[in-house]
């Protein structure tokens, strides 16, 4: 207690806003909150974060941090004082934008919030310091190790709840030294109206099959690929993250590296409820036992799932290429249905 | 991944299907999804799985399987094609069935999906085959033991979601050597219209008291007896099971056999959320130091067991009778409470 | 089971209650059921638990228990029958309250349910007994330890949905030899129509900042203290428990105190989905890392929390006074943002 106060204290009187422990930032770097084309099926609002103006998207750059480091990250609010205007119903909340984020440590001065005074008016900037601190043996306190998230909580209300509406989120995965490394990691926001990343049906969906490029909307890898899901649950809904084909551990990894009794404890899912504001990770090794093939992923909530909130996750063969018995219906016949039945060769006897 | 992809290669070289790992056919066996009468109380249609036809119900058969065994299932679809039309909205959407599962391992051939083309028109059939997949300690998969379910995914719209909703689902339990057997499994599924198993009220407890059947609708053990309750989400709503006097651990079989450490952090729970897609296993012990009784098993959100999600959980005595002290109130009036009191002589003091 | 049997047996023929195990009364004391004045936003019926009239309160108090504990527990229900009435909307449903609880043991005669007549009448007493059941390494029994809560079963239907709604709940905590003492205890009930604690917006945040006194409205801290949430959900909706600035281990304590294997694989997390029914605990250090602040704790559904479904946990430094740093920004304008721009001036680079 008294280190945790001292560094406060220490902290104030610099006036700077690290938290205990964030004895040297290991890395700055911009963050800019911009607007982006309307959403082309809705016309609604897109905002997003970005390294740069240019490269902002919805979800935002994933941010990752190793447990020990401090990052500095200075936010431009870019956005146009009209559209963050038509965001807000009430006249009285502050115009402007933030970062909150969830998991890793940060003081008031970087909680991203107005009542704190931490957010950013159009025009301005201002840094933001994470700690992603490691296990305290001596206190007890954990480490910050796991899959988190940043969002906007100033945007349109003192919840940020239309800036994220718009897209200001985005992923954070703090690793452990030891932490198996993905090859790629996706991050997936189910969220309001039925969305993934605020996209649904085809708009989720938008792999060149021939060059596919990895993308909010284009979830592939090849066969053997360790996949790494950031599951995200954004707005007001509950939603159930599955995937067709493929299970994780429900660990803070997603993988068990454990002993026997862990091994035979922790439950292996492939569907997890994911409500408003929590994140897991979610490690697949692609197409492991299963093959390449058009896997569904979807909220496992029907009406969700047939209002469009649905993508694939497309497992290429080591080539890079879609096998032909695992393709899709209309292109690859192979093993179709014939005519009234759908029938299969393969023995089949009683069950007996 | 050479391996995998090499089985994968060899399955789609022999117009076979089978899953990487899945080298020999442990059991073959038939199920068909047939037409049952219409809901008695709502006049849905109903439609089920079975071993046999004459067998089918809601939920299907429960399928249990041990790591490393490799199931052939061959689906009859004979369903009215009428009946397969009326679930579905758009004509565009073919007519048909399929058999979907969650946690084994599965090819595309086996998604049991419109896209894949694994579906089965009716009047046909179609092999599906299913790996439970064992721990790989080389890529470090994890094994594929749990609770899951298998469902249909095509009836009535391209995620089956009619043809859940009129009964076509069933449990799936993958066991590892060395997990717990327990005496009796019940599979209950939590869905929609405040239903258990697509029944409420009284249509979900149809035990008879001197005589007892276990069943979809009627859950009953001996005290004493270990009791495996296999819970999925259904359909579009959350829900959160629980059951009265008894609690489980919320590891992968529902108990804990572990160090004394995991006994330690591992939560104990009687209540837990469940949404579609999810399931769990929830392992009691008939009994265990509560006695016999009528136990209520329920939905614990208000409305929903107000409105009829709520069944019992008969506990019997060693003879296999409902012990007089623990009856309902009108059959067994012992210890009812006297006119204006529910007065207890049990001797209590103040807090102090 | 034979020992469970003749527990059962010799409680009921005593005329007993008691559940198999519970050999002594550890400690007896009373509870009541009041009225309370009515909500004054709402105007709606309050009622609560009190161990004695005059201390009654929603929530209730919190009962903690050590495994090995048994509890004999006797309510009164001084709730007027007038208001019992009022509460139900079937006449045929008896009128009374309950005590029903969570995770510890309890015969049929202590269910607090209408079916097994174990209620409480207007004017009436009963008393229930609890069993706070160690770890059987026998049988493998789990231990009761854990976060729990109590609730009416009866009031104004065979759910007590009416008579929890009022604010007929508490707490319940059982803990194991060894584990984390917490400084202070929360109960933070999440439920309906947007509430903490059946309250929201300013009522669910009476502190005051210059003597703030802990309890159901006033959630506060000083700076190293180990404060503990016991987070309940009640009512009929789903939410999501977050707080900011802080994290916990999703175990059962809310810590860690594990093998390595362990640490590395339980989850830590800042927001966590509760459904009706369920409970966990969140164990923090108050301010560890991130100093004092008025953090804010609110149900990340964002429609939740705009309608004031947000309280704040008041971290103080160690002298039990707010930091200025950290204050409310109309009355610390310490570092504030200047006239259009929140500028920081702390060095910045770009991402590289």
């Amino acid at each position: 207690m008294a280190a945790v106060n001292a560094a406060a204290a220490a902290a104030a009187a610099a006036g700077a806003e690290r938290p205990g422990g964030c004895t040297v930032i290991d890395r700055r770097f911009n963050l800019y909150a911009v607007e982006l084309p309307k959403d082309p099926v809705t016309n609604q609002i897109r905002l997003g974060y970005g390294l740069t103006p240019e490269s902002a998207s919805y979800p935002g750059p994933l941010i990752e941090m190793i447990e020990g480091q401090c990052f500095a990250i200075t936010l431009y609010n870019q956005v146009p004082v009209a559209t963050l205007e038509a965001l807000r119903t009430d006249p009285n909340h502050p115009v402007g934008v933030s970062l909150h984020t969830h998991g890793v440590k940060y003081t008031q001065m970087s909680d991203g919030t107005v009542h704190s005074n931490s957010f950013v008016p159009p025009g301005g900037s201002r840094t933001y310091i994470w700690y992603a601190q490691p296990r305290n043996t001596t206190t007890g306190a954990q480490g910050t190790a796991g899959y988190w998230w940043y969002h906007d909580h100033v945007g349109g209300g003192p919840h940020g709840t239309p800036g994220i509406a718009s897209g200001l989120f985005g992923g954070v995965v703090v690793r452990r030294q030891g932490d198996p490394r993905p090859d790629r990691t996706y991050v997936l926001a189910f969220g309001d109206r039925q969305t993934i990343n605020l996209r649904r049906s085809s708009e989720a969906d938008t792999c060149d099959e021939q060059n596919p490029v990895p993308g909010p909307t284009c979830v592939v890898a090849k066969v053997g690929e360790k996949v790494e899901f950031l599951v995200i649950g954004i707005g007001n809904d509950m939603h159930t993250f599955h995937v067709h084909g493929h299970s994780w551990a429900d660990t803070r990894t997603g993988v068990i590296d454990g002993s026997k009794q862990l091994v035979d404890s922790v439950p292996i899912i492939d569907n997890k409820t994911v409500g408003p504001g929590d994140t897991f990770g979610a490690r697949v090794i692609a197409g492991e036992s299963v093959g390449p093939g058009h896997w569904m992923l979807h909220c496992h909530m029907q009406f969700h799932s047939d209002l469009g909130m649905s993508t694939t996750f497309h497992v290429l063969d080591q080539n890079g290429a879609m096998t032909a018995h695992a393709g899709h219906a209309p292109a690859n016949p192979v093993q179709a249905a014939p005519a009234g039945g759908g029938q299969d060769a393969t023995a089949h006897g009683n069950h007996g």
